[in-house]
C-alpha cells in the first residue's frame, strides 16, 4: 500500500449508484481520518448479495445517492487508532453489514449489535460524524474496530467475503436456536447464496440436510454438488407427505411471498422455520399448524461480530468453502444483472484490489 | 357412592348434544368396565371451556352425535384396576383434554404427549376398544391411569377444574420456552377463561403483566380485579408505540383473526407471541417484523400431564385461585350461550354432583 500520505488517506475510488437504475460507475469521494477506535481497511475483495441489489434500485424506498454498495468485505490493516490493540498493521480483516450501534442498549449489552435500534448501516447510512456511510466496492474504509473481525490465518479472503453476511446469516441461528449438535435433520429452502451456505455450514455440523425447491432443477447440484442428503420438491405432494414430521428446522431462504403451511407440516413438535427473505407482502399461515406442534415460525437477521468471528473459525476448522464466481470490478453490472435472475453458483465475489477501479468498461 | 353393582357401573347418565344444534339434554350411555390401567371417577364438578361450544356445534365439522362434552374434569376414584399404583379410592384426582396416546412415538417418550399424532381427545373421539369417548358432564368416566392426574390435598374441586385445560395451557408454554422465572413483562392478549389465567399464573410467577384488549371496557376488571400491572387498548397508537420493545411474550388467547404486526412490535428482542387461538382464517405477518428482533411467533396445545400436575401445584403454593361461577347441569344451555357472548367472569364450572342429572327444565 506504501505510505499513507494525506491526500490519499482522504479521497479513494469507489463504485457508486447515482440513482435508482441501480447502476455502478466509477465514484471519487473522501474517508474520515482514522480516529482513535479506527481502522483504516484496504480492500482486497468484497461479496455481492442480493441487498446490495435491493438498496442501489431503492426496493426499500430509503436509499441515497450516490450509493457504494458492499458488505461482506475482506481486506489488510493499513492504519490503526491509538486505541486500537485488537488489529495489527498487514493482518487480514473482515467488514460486515453494520458498522456502529449504540453500545448501551439490552442488545448492545448483549453482544447482538445487529438487534441494536441505531446500529449503523456499512452503507446507505449516515455516520456518527454525519457523513453517508459508503460500502465495500471500493479501495478502502475506515471502521470502528468494534465492527471489524479477525480473519483467521491461512483463509482465502475471496473464500472468506460470503461468510460475513451469508455465512454469519446461517450460523447465528443454527446457535441461537440450539441447532448446532450434529444428528440434527434441517431443511434449507432456496438454493442461492444464503442457502448454498446454509447446506454446506449444516452438513459441516453433522446434520441431515434435505435441500427443499420448486422445482427439480437443482436436484443434482444440491445432492452431488454441495452433499445435501436428499432434495425435496415441494408441489410433488406425495413425497412431501412423506416428509412430513421429519425436520428440527427450516432455513427458509426464499425472497418472495410463499405458502408457509407445506413447510411448517415438514417439521417435527418443536421445529421451527427460519425465515431469512425481506419479503414485503404478509406471509400467512393458520395457528393450529403452529399450535398442534408447538413450532415456531421465526426469523433472523446477519449475525454479530462475536458470531462472525465464530463461524470464520468453524469454516476454517471444518475445511468449509463457499463456492464462488471472482469477477471485477466493471463486471459489478452484468453480476447483478445475473444475481437478479439467480444465475451464479452461488456468489459473486468482487477482486477489488485486482481491479482498476478508474475505468468503467 | 356406595357398592358398585354391575348395573351401575356399566350404565350411566350424562347430557350430551345430539345435532349441530348444540343443546345439550340427559343422555344415557354404557362406560367399559374398569380394565387393568384403568381408573373408575365418579365426576364432580366439570368447567366449560369454549372448545365445547365448537365440538357440540359441529364448528369444526368433526363432529359425532350424541356427543356428552367436558374435559376439566374434577372427580373422586371409585375403583381402580389391578395395575393402578398411583390412585387409591377416595382420592380426588382430575382428567383434562386427552384420555389415550400411542406411548411410542417421540411425544410420547418425550413425556408431551399432548403432541402425539394418535391422541385420543376425552370427547369426540373414538377409544382403543372401538367406542366413542364421552367427557365430564356425567355422572363418571373411566379413564386410563396415565391420563388421570391427583388433585393435591385441600384444593377445592371447582377451583381446580378450569386449571386442567385453562390453567396449564397458559402454563405449558410458559414453561416450556423459559419463560417461568421473576423480572419478566408478559402480555395477555384477550380475557376470557384462558387470559384471565394467563393474568393470575403470570403475576404468581413474579411478572409485570400487561393486558392488551380491543377497548377499555376491561381495564378495572384487569387492574383491580385480577392485578395486572398495565392495560393497553390496542387502538391508542400512542400508548402502543410507547410499549414497543418491552414485552418478553404475549400469550395470545383470541379466538378470530386479528393483525399480528401490532403485537409482534410490543415485543423485545427474541420475544415470543405464543397463540392459542385455534383460528381457521389464516394470520399474516411481515418477515421483517420477525427477523429484525428475532422474534417468534409461536403457538402451544394445552400442556402435558406432567405439567397438569406441576400447574396444580404451583396454584395450590401460590394460594391461586380460579375466578368462576358455578352453575347446576340444567344451566349448561345458558352457559354455552352466555359464553359464546363472552358474558362470563371467567369461567363456568358445572357441579355436577350436586346436580340431577336426569331433569331437564
Amino acid at each position: 500500500m506504501g505510505s499513507l500520505e494525506e491526500a490519499e488517506r482522504k479521497t479513494i475510488m469507489g463504485w457508486a449508484a447515482t440513482d435508482p437504475s441501480g447502476q455502478l460507475s466509477p465514484y471519487s469521494y473522501s474517508l474520515r481520518n482514522t480516529g482513535p477506535e479506527d481502522v483504516y481497511i484496504r480492500v482486497i475483495c468484497c461479496g455481492v448479495c442480493h441487498t446490495d441489489i435491493h438498496q442501489t434500485k431503492n426496493h426499500l424506498g430509503m436509499s441515497n445517492y450516490p450509493m457504494v454498495p458492499g458488505h461482506e468485505v475482506v481486506g489488510e490493516v493499513v492504519e490503526v487508532g491509538s486505541n486500537v490493540s485488537k488489529f495489527r498493521v498487514g493482518e487480514r480483516v473482515g467488514v460486515g453489514i453494520i458498522v456502529g450501534s449504540c453500545q448501551n442498549c439490552r442488545s448492545c449489552e448483549a453482544e447482538i449489535e445487529q438487534y441494536c435500534n441505531k446500529k449503523i448501516w456499512t452503507y446507505n447510512d449516515v455516520y456518527t460524524d454525519g457523513n453517508p456511510t459508503q460500502g465495500g466496492f471500493a479501495s478502502a474504509m475506515v471502521v470502528d474496530q468494534k465492527f471489524v473481525v479477525k480473519i483467521p490465518e491461512g483463509m482465502d479472503p475471496e473464500q472468506v467475503a460470503p461468510l460475513l453476511c451469508a455465512g454469519v446469516t446461517v450460523y447465528s441461528p443454527l446457535s441461537h436456536f440450539g441447532l448446532k449438535q450434529s444428528g440434527l435433520r434441517g431443511g434449507i429452502l432456496g438454493l442461492g447464496g444464503v442457502g448454498h451456505m446454509g447446506v454446506k455450514i449444516a452438513k459441516a455440523m453433522g446434520h441431515h440436510v434435505t435441500v427443499i425447491s420448486s422445482s427439480d432443477k437443482k436436484r443434482e447440484e444440491a445432492l452431488d454438488h454441495l452433499g445435501a442428503d436428499a432434495y425435496l420438491v415441494s408441489s410433488d405432494e406425495g413425497k412431501m407427505q412423506e416428509a412430513a414430521d421429519s425436520l428440527d428446522y427450516i432455513i427458509d431462504t426464499v425472497p418472495v411471498f410463499h405458502p408457509l403451511e407445506p413447510y411448517l407440516s415438514l417439521l417435527k413438535v418443536d421445529g421451527k422455520l427460519i425465515l431469512m427473505g425481506v419479503i414485503n407482502q404478509p406471509l400467512q399461515f393458520i395457528t393450529p399448524m403452529v399450535m398442534l406442534g408447538r413450532k415456531s415460525i421465526t426469523g433472523s437477521f446477519i449475525g454479530s461480530i462475536k458470531e462472525t468471528e465464530e463461524v470464520l473459525e468453524f469454516c476454517k476448522e471444518n475445511n468449509l468453502t463457499s463456492q464462488i464466481e471472482v469477477v471485477k470490478m466493471d463486471y459489478i453490472n452484468k453480476a447483478f444483472e445475473r444475481l437478479e435472475k439467480n444465475d451464479v453458483r452461488y456468489r459473486f465475489v468482487v477482486d477489488v484490489a485486482g481491479s482498476n477501479l478508474l475505468v468503467d468498461h
